[in-house]
C-alpha cells in the first residue's frame, strides 16, 4: 500500500468512528469510500457494530457491500443517519464538487436525505476556490446535448462531452455528462441554480453547503475541516 | 368539427399569421399544435411561405410535420425564430403549465431557445392563479423516486406517480413523472427554482415568463393575451 492509500484509509476510518449500532448509512463511492465500506463490514463482523443498514450510491459499492454482510435497503425517502463519500474537490467551506466517477446524480439524492454527511479524500483534493483543478460535472439528457452545451457556455464555462472509448459516456439514469470548466473564482451558489434552472440538465457535480465534516489525508497526518473552521 | 376544435384551429391559425419565409419554427404537441402544423403545411405547399424549416417537441409533432413536407432539422443549439405550443394552464402573466402530454423536458428544451414563443389553446385553459386546475408535472429519474416524492411533498405539493395501463408512465428520456398538485395561489418562480435545484427532478412543468403571447379561444372569439396586458 502506498504511503498516499494508507493516508486515505486512515482519513475513511476516521468517519467510520461517527457510526453507532442501529444507523442507516449512506455508503459513497471511490478508492477512499472502499476503505470505509470494509471497515463497517469489518465491525459488523465482529460485533463492534449492530443493526446497521445501509444504502449505495453505486452498482460497486452496494456489490461490496454486499459481499461483506452489510444489509442493504433500498432509498425510499427514509431520512439516512450519516453518509460518507469522497470527493474530486472540497473548498475551505466544505462546497465540494463531484461526479468525475459518473454518479452525481445518485449521489447527490442518497446524501441530501443526510442528516450528517462527512467528506473522505486526500490533500491532492483540496482547493482554495471550487473548479482550479477540477471541472464540475453536469448530467444532461442525450436529446439536444448540444443546444444544453450552447446554454452552458452561454453561462461563462467551457463544456465538453465526456467520453468513454471514443463514444459518450452514459450514465446509470441513461444520460450524457459535460464536464464544465469554470475560471475561478465564481460565486458558486449562483451557478449551481442556474445550472440546476438550465433545460436539459438533470444534475451538477456542485455539493454545496451539504457537508458537515471532512477527513483529508496529507503527507503526514489526517486534516479535520468543519464547515465553521 | 365542434365549436371548440373549430376555435382551437382558429387560434392556431393566429399564432401562424406570425410565421415569415426563411424562418426556424419550434412545433408543439398536442391537440392545438396539430392544427398549427397543419396550417404550415399548407402554406408551404401553396408557395405562401418559403424556405421554412422546423424543430418539433415529439415524435408525434414531427411526423405529421414531415408526412405535410415540412423540412425538419435537429436542435443543436441554434436560436429559434418562434416557437408555438399548447398548454395545461395559463395565468393572466402568460405563466403556463405544460407537460401533461409527458413532452415538458423537450418542449422546454426547444421554447426555452426561441426568440419569439406563442401559446395556444382554449379558454377552459385559463386560471387567475397557477395550479387552480391542473397539477404541475415533474420529471424524475426513475432511482428512488420514492425519495424525490418525499422532497417534493415537503414543498407542500401532494405529487402523485403518473400511470399508464397501471405501470408507471415512461417519458422519452427514460424516467418517471410525479403530478404534483398544489393549492394556489402560490409563488411559482421561488417554487420553480426550488424544484429545479432538488435531486433527483429533471425538469418541472413550470414555463414561467417564457411566453410573449397567448391566442385563447372562446365560445365566441380568440382572446389574445400579451405579457403586458
Amino acid at each position: 500500500m502506498t504511503d498516499l492509500e494508507s493516508l486515505k484509509k486512515q482519513a475513511a476510518l476516521k468517519a467510520l468512528e461517527h457510526v453507532q449500532s442501529n444507523m442507516l448509512v449512506g455508503l459513497g463511492t471511490g478508492s477512499t469510500a472502499k476503505y470505509f465500506i470494509a471497515g463497517l463490514g469489518e465491525k459488523l463482523a465482529k460485533g463492534d457494530l449492530k443493526n446497521i443498514s445501509a444504502i449505495a450510491t453505486s452498482k460497486a459499492s452496494e456489490d461490496q457491500a454486499i459481499g461483506l454482510g452489510i444489509p442493504m435497503v433500498e432509498l425510499e425517502g427514509q431520512s439516512i443517519d450519516l453518509a460518507i463519500d469522497g470527493m474530486d474537490e472540497v473548498d475551505p467551506h466544505l462546497n465540494a464538487i463531484k461526479g468525475l466517477g459518473g454518479a452525481l446524480t445518485r449521489e447527490k439524492m442518497v446524501e441530501s436525505c443526510a442528516r450528517f454527511f462527512i467528506l473522505i479524500g486526500d490533500e491532492t483534493k483540496t482547493v482554495q476556490n471550487i473548479g482550479e483543478k477540477a471541472p464540475i460535472p453536469v448530467e444532461v439528457v442525450q436529446f439536444a446535448w448540444k443546444a444544453t452545451q450552447k446554454k452552458l457556455e452561454a453561462l461563462d464555462t467551457r463544456p465538453v462531452l465526456r467520453l468513454k472509448d471514443g463514444k459518450p459516456f452514459v450514465t446509470d439514469n441513461g444520460n450524457f455528462i459535460l464536464d464544465c470548466h469554470i475560471r475561478p473564482p465564481r460565486e458558486v451558489f449562483s451557478l449551481a441554480q442556474t445550472l440546476s434552472a438550465t433545460p436539459g440538465v438533470v444534475e451538477h457535480g456542485l455539493f454545496l453547503d451539504m457537508a458537515q465534516i471532512a477527513y483529508i489525508a496529507t503527507q503526514t497526518d489526517i486534516l479535520v475541516m468543519t464547515k465553521d473552521s
